[in-house]
């Protein structure tokens, strides 16, 4: 139906371009043994950000994206000679294509203002990921998803068929994605699944100034009168919502707003959000360290 | 010492002006009746605000700026006869004059961020009130308050004396200003000082997203590496930190951002959402509905 | 394709609301003898808002939405009798119905996003308007508008074809919408155009801070280094972008932006601010007064 | 008088903390020669920020904060021994220390709102640099700026003494300063004087979306009904507000704000814009390429 819609690439040619991440225990001569690796491999860095987490435990940071000629035939030996490198200075490590896309696979139930925005950043070129699957516990998205040539798979979940579902939901996924995105689905993931997938599921909930515990968190704060409203995107671990926070938002609000309102706002919020954490992940741009994110935005 | 830095008065003739707060149950005829009052007494209105809380509870809210010849001498006589309006439709109202400015009573500790904010914004003039004194349990801020002609008493507070300091800021403030301002002020208010102003202390307070419970809160959120940090301006009430949210407003941060970091941004935070609140609740903007504020900004 | 997504009204039952859009030169008594009229006539305000522009020329403004039992069989009788208020007043009004919901028609050219939104916001029930149709000067939208039950019309556009397809245009639109939406349509619309539609067409173009003329502003901005960049949503009058503006708003870039993230960020303000702008206007929220908007957002 | 606020340094101990600022056309091995140059020499890399302007002209920017033992004693030899790294890439660059704080003189005319705020962040210890001296035209801020020990001068100027009143003030900040902040200084600064500081001024202006050309901008924005009101922040140039930025900032307004409030809101902008160009001043975070900033933020 879309398919006048040429998806744009989001740069012209990354045949030879890498993402190189790395944490490690500061101390000196790190930037010099990554530069020196990477200048003798005749590799040119394109964009480098680097963090210092000094008073707090002496962790270093290092996000580099640099272009080497021939990088498809090279990269298994260029990661053999980092892992040198790697030994001496404790590093954990990655180094990725750019024109190696994530897969992702987006799990929705039944409200569609995350899914959609991840639809139309994919569709204008502005997402560089893959869309593999979109897995839900409700038929309602087929329509949308479907005529994108995205394929669609309608699991019920049910508190008897929870356990069954989710092996199937794992079938589907395992080895097919890289990531998952739960865009407002609205079951709880099992620990079983979580560690299939670690610092891998990007969640989005609402969040509030205060928080409000307990069931109708935008009825409680229409009756506390609160002038923000905001969402918070971060990767899923066992701590319900408490995994790194990859990003937040906010809006203002005012006595004006009712429930409906708030909520619709909220959505906004919540889907602007999403989308932003998830592109930060994709191209690589986020490292987990204890409970927080590095977020080389 | 800044006695040449002329006070400009924000509006330059404000005699006759006069701010009219309402509210009650909604039913059909409040305005044409308030408005009907009103032009029949010779009122010409400036600026009106009105917002009906339809479907939660049918309240109705309407504040009313206006103008009126010898105001002055007649406000006693339109106060009586709006008395009759009232009565018929169960208002909650008041009429105050615009140029009879509010008196504040500004409590601070040791931190001067807040306070040095509403003397500058009173300085410039922005702040229609009057700073009728300071008073706090250390005597640090002396030097920035004595110059500009505001009383600064020192009332020292520790566990056994502050039943007695209470008692003595009691006595200050007692008939002598209409609003206290907690600008960082960091001792618990009794309950019996707050039933002294009933939603007429403002308190300024750091604000997460999420929330964090316990000690160093600015600590626990550098840990958990939240995205925006901010704070929120309320009425104090019993419930510590629960009355109604005035003001709100947040800031980004980054992983960039070390604690100190942290406290620096929630500072400058704290000291705009502080100021705003003030001059909203001495304009009369600020309506208390339950644990909930109308703000007509 | 997506009659599945169930287009949620905003609000459950509308039929007997009514917005009355109200501006005159203001004098005492204006509000009393409006609502008095509408006290009289059994209606029950639901909201109200009121401006008056004081010194600068003694204009008053008031939008009032107000349900009344019966509207629709009332209503011929209701105006007129309120047009012999409003000739008392000098009143220049409106009275429409909320459930009589405008017709847009959207013209588009190559660029997506803004017609994109819109569709979004139709399809998620946030949009109280109708899409009668979209005009293009080009066919590759055609895949996004017609699954949707929305009539797509090819009307290419050369220099020497120019009026002919402006009447096209015309002989489309005329009695069929009530409002014309520039989503990113890059043609100039001949003064003839704009005389049916009087600030009834709304235009979105990119703003920067400060402006730049001529070409390619995008890239002058980049040379610039400017850290903001926005957009404007604005009546379309013969002044080339310089109707009354209906909404603004910008976000930050830095240094790192090249000059497609800078337009890729542009997009994205473009469709947000494109979407409020006509939200405004559908909801009768917008006054025109002489080249500035009052909006009752 | 505020002798009592004592000055929070920012940092504990920044004796030995150094940065380093390099631009030079973009090729592989920079990083490789400095990172190796500053661990040879035993330097600890605290903060490291680079970008690579590359399709639009190669250059490459890097800033570097490193602690180095014994610092004072041994920067004339590690400028020294830099200087042939430099020379071989082409190098613009400095090394300053951040014990040495920068001199600034504020330059200042009728309006306090941008001195008050330097002064307060001066006070607060959030400033990083010295206040030399401040420089006005009138004498009104005497008052503010003398009991906090700075000294100030005051040179009247007239169209007839214009040039000598500028002889003066280059006589009082030669050598003695480091920096010139026009905060809110109403006299334009000759190309002769701007030479003495090139990219060393730093100065202040409103900014809208669109631009008014002519007097009065407020009263146009007004007219023109504008819904976001700034301020920029740039170098000063001989080309009149035509110099590399460093900071913007807006804020939104609404048809309820006259040309008052504007012009308030519009104060409080400025003041927040300046304060945030001069810390990134001091901290030697921006460097200006052509006409445009590199800000390391």
């Amino acid at each position: 139906m879309v398919s006048n819609v040429t998806s744009k690439s989001k740069s012209t040619n990354l045949t030879n371009r890498a993402r190189m991440l790395v944490s490690c225990p500061d101390r000196p001569g790190i930037v010099a043994a990554v530069s020196r690796f990477l200048y003798e491999h005749g590799a040119n860095i394109v964009q480098s950000d680097q963090y210092t987490m000094d008073p707090e435990g002496g962790l270093f940071f290092i996000r580099i994206e640099f272009d080497l000629d021939n990088l498809d035939a090279r990269r298994e030996q260029l990661k053999a000679d980092f892992a040198v490198v790697a030994s001496e200075f404790n590093m954990k490590w990655s180094i990725t294509r750019a024109s190696r896309k994530k897969r992702l696979a987006i799990f929705v139930s039944k409200e569609d203002h995350c899914l959609l925005e991840l639809l139309w950043h994919w569709q204008s070129g502005d997402l560089d990921a893959d869309i593999a699957m979109v897995i839900s516990n409700h038929d309602d998205m087929r329509g949308l998803v479907e005529p994108l040539g995205i394929p669609y798979h309608h699991i019920p979940v049910t508190p008897d068929t929870k356990a069954e579902a989710e092996k199937r939901q794992l079938e589907l996924v395992s080895g097919q994605v890289d990531v998952v995105i739960l865009a407002r689905y609205m079951q709880i993931i099992s620990p079983k699944f979580i560690e299939h997938f670690p610092n891998k599921i990007i969640n989005i909930h609402h969040s509030f100034l205060p928080a409000f515990v307990g069931g109708k968190p935008y009825a409680q704060a229409y009756n506390r009168g609160v002038k923000i409203i905001g969402a918070t995107a971060h990767y899923v671990t066992e701590e319900l919502d408490g995994g790194p926070i990859i990003e937040q938002d906010v809006q203002r609000v005012s006595h004006r707003d009712n429930v409906e309102d708030l909520k619709r706002i909220g959505r906004h919020i919540e889907r602007t959000v999403l989308a932003r954490a998830v592109n930060w992940h994709v191209e690589d741009r986020v490292i987990v360290h204890q409970n927080k994110t590095v977020v080389f935005s």
